[in-house]
């Protein structure tokens, strides 16, 4: 019998356990049009968070009592679609289950690839990478020669857009959790690491490696980390806004020391969506898909094996469980 | 014998009279290439509050003991250059004094325009109109059928936005402070006016008279405002950032309850500098010299009398004693 994780209840602040359970789903009968599919990997990522709460943004709510969704990859079981064989390597948004019945139409079939995995479609070629991607140099416009500053450097997003930024020509500062992070980042090819658990203030930190200043951040964070490349911003710097991972579960309002200095510096600030950019997929595919097959953006991903781990998996996005791409394996 | 203002002592948060001192200046014997200027109006502007500070910017700080230098047109009485004869209108930066001996390459020779008078060049065809048109045009990309929200738009710089917006067909709301500013942006022609010192979150009365939300934020304010301003910023909402008059004298942080916002809604922030844009002088008397001519952009001016006035005219910036520019006559 399929299972899938079901919400079942909102979290108020950081979520917990509780707000998930495990059920048995039966799959509807396999109607015209329609596609069996087994999942092989599953996706969670920081923006679920957002989903868990009753407010409209730009993916509607989770329901109550309704199992959650999310990106994953898996292979086609059986098919009553012209489109798909048994067999086929898909990706689509039936994550958090192990078994779906799944429209053609919401269905993405995958390429096979020399050198690419199908896990990859979760991570540098799909979500994370496009991210990644379209915030560091279209939301922030970042070319060769700046300076970059990365916070969450040593996440999903973060390690692929330090790789990038590297092979783009910039010079980079990265932000992680724990000298084991921060040493992650460091092979990745930043040429600095701030280490934000350190205890030193982020601006103070940020002033030492990056003395004259920065040209581009991109935001996972938020918060103190935001304020700190408010401070060092230089003149007509650009922050692409990406996620503020920091304020997610806490309720707090931000609170920014340096937001006046976007006046005199000219800053930009620029949020910003992966799926808007899904028409440019092709430009990325041709860009990322090089980057990726010739090793100059590695993938690395934690790994948790069986469905059953994946609010865990979730969860541990908050707590800093990940050094890259979170994945749950089926 | 010529008198000037000088800055006695830099203020620690709001500044007071004890920061400024009124002193005889003895004018420097006029050399070649000088020209000796009387002025006739004084800007008092709120970027002038950073200036008093020990702290690099887009400006260089005041020095204490010397004269503070702004906005200023005036008169030539003598001339040691070619390109000056006296009687000639000049716009230079040797304000808070009331002569001046001052190189030639400083001064702007103001050319005579049927219906504008010399004060307008330190108004709707100066520093402030130039900030609200091109903040509101180029910073903000503000376009027919804009919803667009001003703050403190009884103020100089706003009063010109909500006129400037009006003539480009575009929606206005302003925030003004007390029924007798918002009657007047009423008279500027914006659709609705918020009363900031009515008690009401801001929050609250913007999603009143917002309830489709903002596509455009002219920021002179910063703090709640701003804001209000992300809370109902709506898909691809851009905000001018000009000034955050709230925390220039408070030294405390900026609290935003809602900066997320900008991620789920591509919000864009942009800082701007008006000096920026001199290079598009020759644009912005074109279009903004006809706005005037016609009538559509009217000057509305808070005028003081007496050079002694002028750290007055200043201070009452802060408390709101102007309505429109605020300017001092000699």
């Amino acid at each position: 019998m399929p299972h899938a994780w079901h919400l079942k209840s909102r979290p108020h602040g950081m979520p917990t356990a509780e707000n998930f359970e495990y059920k048995e789903t039966a799959l509807p009968a396999l109607g015209d049009g329609m596609v069996h599919v087994r999942n092989h990997y599953l996706s969670v990522d920081p923006y679920m968070r957002g989903r868990m709460n009753d407010v409209k943004s730009y993916v509607p709510p989770f329901q109550i009592g309704e199992p959650l969704e999310g990106g994953a990859v898996g292979e086609v079981v059986e098919s009553k679609s012209p489109d798909f064989q048994p067999g086929d390597k898909v990706l689509h948004m039936m994550g958090w289950r192990d078994e779906a019945v799944i429209p053609a139409q919401a269905l993405n079939k995958l390429p096979a690839i020399s050198g690419i995995e199908i896990k990859d479609f979760l991570g540098n070629l799909g979500l994370t990478g496009g991210t990644a991607y379209w915030g560091l140099l279209d939301a922030a416009q970042a070319k060769e020669g700046d300076i970059v500053f990365v916070s969450a450097a040593a996440g999903a997003v973060g390690s692929a857009v330090v790789q990038i930024a590297k092979a783009k020509g910039m010079t980079v500062i990265g932000s992680a959790g724990g000298a084991d992070k921060c040493a992650f980042v460091k092979e990745l090819g930043a040429d600095a690491v701030i280490d934000y658990k350190s205890g030193t203030s982020l601006v103070k930190a940020l002033g030492e490696v990056a003395p004259k200043g920065i040209d581009v951040y991109f935001d996972n964070v938020g918060g103190e980390h935001l304020d700190a490349a408010l401070a060092h911003g230089r003149k007509d710097a650009r922050f692409a806004i990406c996620g503020m991972i920091d304020g997610y579960n806490s309720g707090e309002p931000t609170s920014l020391r340096y937001i006046m200095r976007v006046i005199a510096m000219r800053m930009m600030l620029k949020g910003f969506i992966y799926t808007d950019y899904l028409p440019r997929n092709a430009e990325f595919f041709a860009d990322m898909g090089q980057l990726v097959a010739t090793g100059k953006v590695k993938s690395r991903e934690t790994v948790m094996e069986g469905l059953e781990k994946t609010p865990d998996a979730f969860l541990g996005l908050f707590s800093g469980a990940n050094t890259g791409k979170m994945l749950v394996k089926l």
